[in-house]
């Protein structure tokens, strides 16, 4: 795109030469020449300058040595170059010859399905889904419009899928939860019979596993983003549009309320209560049910504010230790 | 089902229409109608009462008023139909057309292999196993009888199972162990040249890597169950019939014993010795070893009565602080 | 080989048996008989004497009772062996009939490329590469010479190897970063559109993830070593040599230094900058930069003699209450 083209795409004011070719939206920090970055105070413009970008998003309060676009939210304008420059994950149109698809699974006419993907018996591709190499579509698996099935997905039988659910590579969704009963000298399994239900615009990172309900449905409501290498265990519940950081590790049958923010590597204990905008900070570890809103941290996940005075005390527990070995020596003076 | 058929089946006394069609196993909480459920107690009995199951399984000490059976052990009537329920991940017989067998490998006749698995040089897959698309199984690999291998588990070269092993999909076995030498400028990879043994009946969850060993063999002893994305490093050996929750990490040559369950989450450092019968609570941390059986907590994972004693106390650190510095001042002003 | 070949082989002195058969190398406390093990000390040669091998690597200062081979370094001697029995993962020359290679892509002539590997428009693989079954490499992604790429691993667009890179079974490099914007109702996707850049002779673990950078790159510098099930998230730059243990989380845009070594389970939030030389013990959270060399454990990470000291006072804490609460007494008493 020219820099024109730019300032036209995101509706600003050119300061600079129309003709100016830029390769793509970049950090400030960029040593490349050749992209366009956004900054919105003083002291990311001056690191914007000596950054390899050749032309600036600024708002109208800043102006630039380089040639700039005058926008009203430069955040906003280089959001809308992000999504002009993303590439979906190449895959042709139609269903792959190598794809083998059983014939009582029905794919819609608008889906593409790549190379060595398998679906299986009963299973449902809804309009403008995207199954990509390795994918495998469980029995009677349904997936809803647009979604996005990356390579290596796995989805065991019976895992619903809304619309414009988004599911990395190698996520495992529906395998058997962990259950188990103790005959006395062994271990007997549980038999696992229950699905999972993935509600719409949610998005499951690389290598998550969801795993399916033992009776019932393991749940994830709609616009819940889940980053990689997350377990979710059977039976757990998951409100609507939280978003859930790697490596966090939810356990049986938690019913996470709505808006829960959970850090990386947090994490719940099983049959927990998660209220609604409850946030986990990083390592969280919830062991009893959290009811109110607000920050919580630490182990066991307690509010924040608590949890941080405990941990700073706990810093100065040497000059305690010291404090109190002086008091000691005072009374036995006297 | 009809419910004198579940009757029949759990052994069980019929209260109720013999002809009401059962459609599966559900949860006392279930809103969706048609299901049986089972209670225990008076307060399960309540909770199944409003819910959506159509019949209930009960002890002969309560009486429903929705149709129930009278059983002796409702839990062990209800797991019974949970095992009827169950229905593996679809398979046909034989050896499907596209799977890559090696001339040199031998696949049982009655063993099942799915689309676009590939079998490698001198691999071994025993009777009854059911080996599902994208499975790879590695050179000299030896499965024995019954075992699942799902979809994309990856077996490396000499991983050997015994009887009725599971592995759930994304699982990789026999991956290389992490280990290096520092040369003085950089890290030399130490060959690893050991194997990976997993005895009979043991189940491998969704995306569990198990390394191989360096030399010698990393082992799982039977009956042992391991959750989804757990860490087992080389040389590892565990007991029988342990129970190792979901993102557990056990690093090099650590030996854990027999009748093990590590929580979620939890770990422990390399060349440890956990004796049998131990409890690890989840996130316990294992940095020095422990011989006598019980429950182990935190980090460093102590005896679980001590760990909540001082946990408690933590908590209690601004109390503390504030009583030590009022009897400072009562000696100062003294 | 026999034990003379073995000699020959490690520049040793033989005593014992020239044509005593040597199976494998093994470790000293191994059962099975046949293989060779090394002693560094009068100790190590006590265990390996009583164990299964047939043969010791041993120091000139030491004599065995079984046949042995003097070396001038019994661990250097031992690492000759462990090279010479590694054996690659069985792939054929060439590329497989059933690999999918887009015709824009380029296979050098002497790489390997197994079945059922898919490669994507313009993408590059180098000279010596081995691909492995299932891989997953996507558009324009790049090879260097003599990588391998296990079973399983995917590679979105423009993920770029050095030389000599190891990507284990189950790995995922480019996958989108988490990355999202409230707008008062639901999170926004922002889009990822950077690359990962992995540089030579790096060794990626199974089922590891390394996210692509929202722009600009996620970047893993020459010879650092990563473990199994990792999560490197978008925009993380690791220097050179490090080594990252199993489990390791790493958050956005976090600066990772030289020769970095992390303990397993251990994390760093986003945005930090970690120096050279730092060493975060098991389970360390890096919630603040780190700028010196040392060692650092514990949540918060603080250096390691400190959060020793601490550790021990916590729990010393019921010690303390008591001591606390007899002064007290005293206090009153008076």
């Amino acid at each position: 795109m020219t820099l024109a083209e730019v300032a036209i795409l995101v509706g600003g004011e050119l300061n600079g030469p129309a003709e100016l070719e830029i390769s793509e939206p970049v950090s400030p920090e960029v040593k490349e020449l050749g992209g366009i970055a956004f900054a919105e105070s003083e002291s990311y413009l001056e690191i914007a300058e000596q950054g390899g970008a050749v032309a600036l998003l600024l708002p109208r309060s800043l102006r630039g040595k380089k040639p700039f676009i005058h926008v009203d939210n430069p955040r906003a304008a280089f959001f809308a170059l992000l999504q002009r420059a993303e590439q979906p994950l190449s895959l042709n149109p139609g269903v792959h010859a190598t794809a083998i698809v059983d014939p009582t699974a029905t794919v819609d006419p608008s889906a593409q399905v790549g190379p060595y993907a398998v679906i299986e018996r009963g299973a449902r591709i809804g309009a403008g889904c995207r199954v990509y190499p390795f994918a495998y579509i469980g029995e009677n698996c349904d997936l809803g419009a647009g979604c996005a099935i990356f390579p290596h997905a796995v989805l065991y039988t019976r895992v619903r899928l809304g619309e414009r659910v988004i599911v990395h590579a190698g996520a495992v969704l529906g395998a058997d939860g962990f259950g188990y009963v103790w005959d006395g000298s062994k271990r007997l399994k549980v038999p696992q019979v229950g699905a999972v239900v993935i509600e719409s615009d949610c998005e499951i990172g690389a290598l998550t596993a969801i795993d399916r309900a033992t009776v019932g449905e393991t749940r994830v409501g709609p616009g819940t983003k889940i980053d990689n290498l997350v377990q979710i265990a059977h039976n757990v519940e998951i409100g609507s549009h939280c978003a859930i950081a790697s490596q966090v590790g939810i356990a049986g049958s938690t019913k996470v309320g709505d808006r829960v923010m959970a850090g990386g590597q947090s994490g719940s204990a099983d049959h927990m209560v998660i209220g609604n905008d409850v946030v986990l900070t990083a390592r969280a570890a919830v062991l009893q049910s959290i009811e109110s809103p607000g920050e919580y941290m630490g182990f066991p996940a307690r509010p924040s504010f608590e949890a941080k005075k405990v941990l700073l005390l706990t810093l100065k527990l040497p000059e305690l230790f010291a404090r109190l070995k002086k008091l000691e020596k005072r009374a036995n003076d006297r």
